[in-house]
């Protein structure tokens, strides 16, 4: 887990750094800019004793990943992943049955970045993904979180499959979402859960499915295939949330 | 309604236009590309008669408005709107109470294009959006909503609030997303109804709050404001779901 640096963009997402505790080393502003969010990012960095520099429009044109910095860039230590087991003593901690959402290979950076946003408002103790054929803690993931990777702790694994195997050990069970499944609302989702996400394209790949011990289905009233993949992994959490409560 | 061209881009898109009837005057395809999708589009485009050209990734990348054409750009008819009264006329047709969707100012065309997308397989009769301060069905639009568009109907208004106060007069009651709202598992969401989805930032304008018969709050556990707004529209549609089924 080496040291990065790591640019954080947009209002929110340097507001909730600072919030969350984030180390941040330097914020960048737009000169001239003297809107809410704005006062408050400097009143932020001076209460962290950040250092504040006002850049022109060009100079943060340049510096950002996303192309949406809204004016401001923080620049930070990079997002650094949690082990398995961080997530599970969360729940602990927390006294409550572990919730995962396990994701076997999203691509796209803002469907990651809004996973982990709904991960944190569900109520879930953490995510995990896998090191390959995915998108890992980038800048996009960041800001697409809203400031939710301060809080909810990501692990990396080599082998999604064999996690699963270890977590059923710990005691949870795991439901996947899959258009041939058992309609959502007809599965019993308490208790210690693993909600496992698939790729946008392909959906949940056989071998991870095959570890499942249920697969929930959307109701689909459609003419069209399937939902955007952090649309049906935010329904599917709230299902779970509706009946845990 | 002015009869524009519209790029569709995306091999997802392109099939899905094919299939609902759309229209395509040409497509053009990535030469030498020959997987299993790739196949279909170019057999739905001989059926259709459809001019096929093969071209270079260089002119698709020249043409693609999205950055994202995956070897496959159809050139069409531009998606028009539909009037208030052609969704209400959809559900009569379909002899079900209307379920309309009304996005209060989105400006992200790839959160417009996964609502629209929730909207078609939530069973929802169509979406309404207003004029100004928000994005409007482009390119991006149609590709997010993987197809969803062609089946859909999406009307455009002035004026959020007037086109509540004559839907009401249709019987149709109205429920918006906002945090300050009653649980949403404790509302009654069944009947003819409009679930309006606010601003990505601000959320439900007060005009348009005030209309509303409901407030919903989806449940928040976590340490962040708010979910990505499409996710939001899928969490509350599907509750509207569960509760109609």
């Amino acid at each position: 887990m080496a040291y990065e640096e790591l640019m954080i963009e947009g209002r929110n997402a340097v507001i909730e750094a600072f919030r969350s505790g984030k180390t941040i080393d330097k914020v960048y502003i737009l000169d001239g800019c003297q809107d809410g969010p704005m006062v408050t990012i400097r009143r932020e960095a001076k209460k962290h004793e950040t250092i504040i520099k006002y850049v022109d429009k060009e100079r943060l044109d340049q510096m950002s990943q996303t192309g949406k910095h809204q004016g401001v860039i923080a620049s930070a230590a990079a997002y650094s992943y949690a082990e398995v087991g961080d997530i599970l003593e969360r729940a602990r901690e927390k006294n409550e049955e572990p919730f995962i959402f396990i994701l076997d290979g999203i691509e796209d950076p803002h469907n990651l970045g809004a996973i982990i946003r709904t991960a944190n408002q569900a109520g879930a103790h953490g995510v995990i993904i896998p090191k390959n054929r995915a998108v890992g803690l980038t800048a996009t993931v960041a800001r697409t979180s809203a400031g939710a990777l301060n809080y909810t702790p990501v692990a990396k694994v080599t082998n999604i499959a064999k996690t699963i195997e270890e977590l059923k050990k710990e005691g949870l069970w795991f439901v996947c979402a899959s258009m041939d499944g058992t309609r959502m609302y007809d599965l019993n989702l308490t208790g210690a859960i693993g909600l496992v996400i698939g790729n946008e394209g392909e959906g949940v790949s056989r071998l991870v499915k095959e570890k499942c011990d249920m697969t929930a289905a959307i109701p689909m009233k459609g003419d069209i295939d399937s939902l955007n993949a952090s649309v049906a992994a935010g329904v599917l959490a709230y299902e779970i949330v509706r009946q845990r409560g």
